[in-house]
């Protein structure tokens, strides 16, 4: 697999606001995947949750995770990334779910009273596939 | 997260040809995530792959796996299940691609020149979202 930077059509590809899903690993190791609303902001991946989610928890505990992001139009287009959460930070006035939901929705996010994580992911290696053929 | 079985809205919405995102484990046990095709039978995840493909030395190294169900409509509506491959074997005759291809894309799988494995998946545990809120 590719080391990152990736190249820029790749990026272009991350900047939109694409249905992803975000792997972690559980206490035992094995993995756990949910979609997740991302941004990608020089060569690293936003992304926010309630602080009360498993995946903060894993992520606190191990900060290696993995995300893939699917083309709206045709998910057999599609970019994965591999590394490791860098930042973990409280969300306090919900600035980062707001840029999120404004990315994917156009408007800020609904509820304002559940408590809030965002964490940068930073990868490492990066794979893809578009046109019916590897993209690296 | 609750244990298996899926109810039935459940498993309606896993028998279709939804895409999806399986999690693997890498040799040093950090999470890698890719898009696939799958069918669900019995409670199972039926997915494969070419021989050559690094999630396949992933699974026979280490079966636990999730894989993440997308609503093609809605990708807000989604199921998540973890466990592990119970079976891996050769798909010698294709019978298994052409299954998901036909599954996905209505017809047999065009590539026949390339080895092809199938892999069962167990889930322990599943979780979801559906209608704004959890699905359980």
């Amino acid at each position: 697999m590719p080391r990152v930077p990736v190249p820029p059509d790749v990026t272009e590809f991350l900047s939109r606001p694409n249905p992803a899903v975000i792997a972690t690993l559980r206490p035992d190791g094995s993995p756990h995947t949910v979609p997740t609303w991302y941004d990608w902001e020089d060569g690293r991946v936003l992304v926010n949750m309630e602080a009360s989610r498993l995946r903060l928890s894993f992520l606190r505990k191990d900060p290696r995770a993995a995300l893939t992001a699917l083309d709206e139009q045709s998910w057999y287009r599609h970019v994965s990334l591999i590394g490791s959460v860098v930042s973990i930070k409280d969300d306090t006035d919900l600035t980062d779910i707001d840029r999120l939901a404004v990315r994917y929705t156009g408007k800020p996010f609904g509820r304002r009273d559940a408590k809030r994580v965002t964490a940068w992911l930073e990868p490492e290696r990066w794979h893809g596939w578009s046109d019916a053929a590897p993209w690296p």
